[in-house]
């Protein structure tokens, strides 16, 4: 195989031609529509699983800030170890919170080997623990592994524009080829949120959306 | 790193306990209902590009038979490599067809740096190529590179039952906590078909099915 890797090697130099994956519907925004933010899987962590995987006095560093204020994407990131399988490079979102949450695509699931239900974030009841791996050290989780359920963050200003509340659930109104719409979609108002509705990467490549996209509620 | 990688191991077999990855929502068969296949990336090989892949006379080897009838899927598997990145292991389905066709994630569009497009199998038009590698040799192909269109396998006479005709587009009704709709679903009628509607794996995680999943058409 060493001469197909090097064959493989030159073929991927010699068909390097900046080809644009963009394959997110780019609608402009119009009256109701919601900009929807994309998540990979990521790691939020407790003060105390951040000093046993970093080392004691560790403070996370920022990368970039994310749509929702206070919140950013860290230089840091573990390892996710499951049962049948690890996933490298997972991302850690920062502030540190009052409890780890570790944020996982459906298809991790079977990779991981765990069974993670979709849950609300900050909604740690019933789910599953797994082990953290940094590079001072690793933590076995008592629970918080989830599949993110798709949600809108919203001013009070703007839940009242679309008339609906915090908690309620509604359905998105999803355009194009792969078009649909997408049931239990919770509202989440804080006096300080980002208008945005979150999905996570398969629930947008699925639906062809992506980070330029908008979507509606509908009822 | 050489530490935390040994403690990563004995983590990982400390914790090997076997927990159920299955997420898939396991509905009883019900009038109506349409079994759902979950297809994951894969490549249809032509013959002049199997035997270019693999060598001259190559035959492909049966593992499996798929839901269709005289389709399976092979041991054997190539590289796909576009400008930006390779992805490796592609399952290849068999038997041979007229043309190549690479039917890939939209997740994979960024990884391989391709934009594909939302395509009904065996409708070629306007697909790009991208290059495959085998044992033996590689291929750059002409074009074929597309994201499956959800489609539904049937008979003429699930069709008279559903009141659908072939090449129709319809709404799937998706049940369950990531459920909804699901719209330009394509019906496909032929004389050899098991009834099956086909997601691909982005699809069926973010609708939270599975291989046990049903889903229903609506109007």
């Amino acid at each position: 195989m060493d001469q197909c890797e090097a064959l493989m090697k030159l073929i991927m130099e010699a068909v390097k031609n900046g080809t644009d994956a963009k394959t997110a519907s780019e609608e402009k925004p119009e009256s109701g529509a919601i900009p929807v933010g994309v998540s990979n899987r990521h790691v939020h962590l407790s003060a105390e699983d951040l000093e046993k995987l970093f080392g004691a006095g560790y403070e996370l560093t920022k990368l970039k800030d994310l749509s929702q204020p206070g919140q950013f994407a860290c230089k840091e990131t573990v390892t996710v170890c499951g049962p049948k399988g690890a996933i490298e490079k997972v991302r850690i979102l920062g502030p540190v919170r009052k409890a780890s949450q570790i944020e996982i695509l459906a298809g991790d699931c079977f990779k991981l080997g765990v069974k993670a239900p979709v849950k609300l974030s900050g909604d740690l009841e019933g789910t599953p623990g797994i082990t953290l791996v940094g590079p001072k050290g690793s933590v076995q989780t008592k629970n918080g592994v989830m599949i993110a359920q798709r949600h809108i963050h919203m001013l009070p200003s703007d839940a009242e524009r679309f008339g609906v509340h915090d908690g309620e659930s509604v359905c998105l109104e999803v355009d194009g080829m792969r078009g649909g719409i997408l049931r239990n979609t919770v509202i989440r108002v804080t006096e300080q949120s980002g208008l945005e509705c979150h999905l996570d990467m398969e629930e947008a490549n699925a639906m062809g959306l992506g980070s330029s996209s908008t979507v509606r509620i509908v009822r």
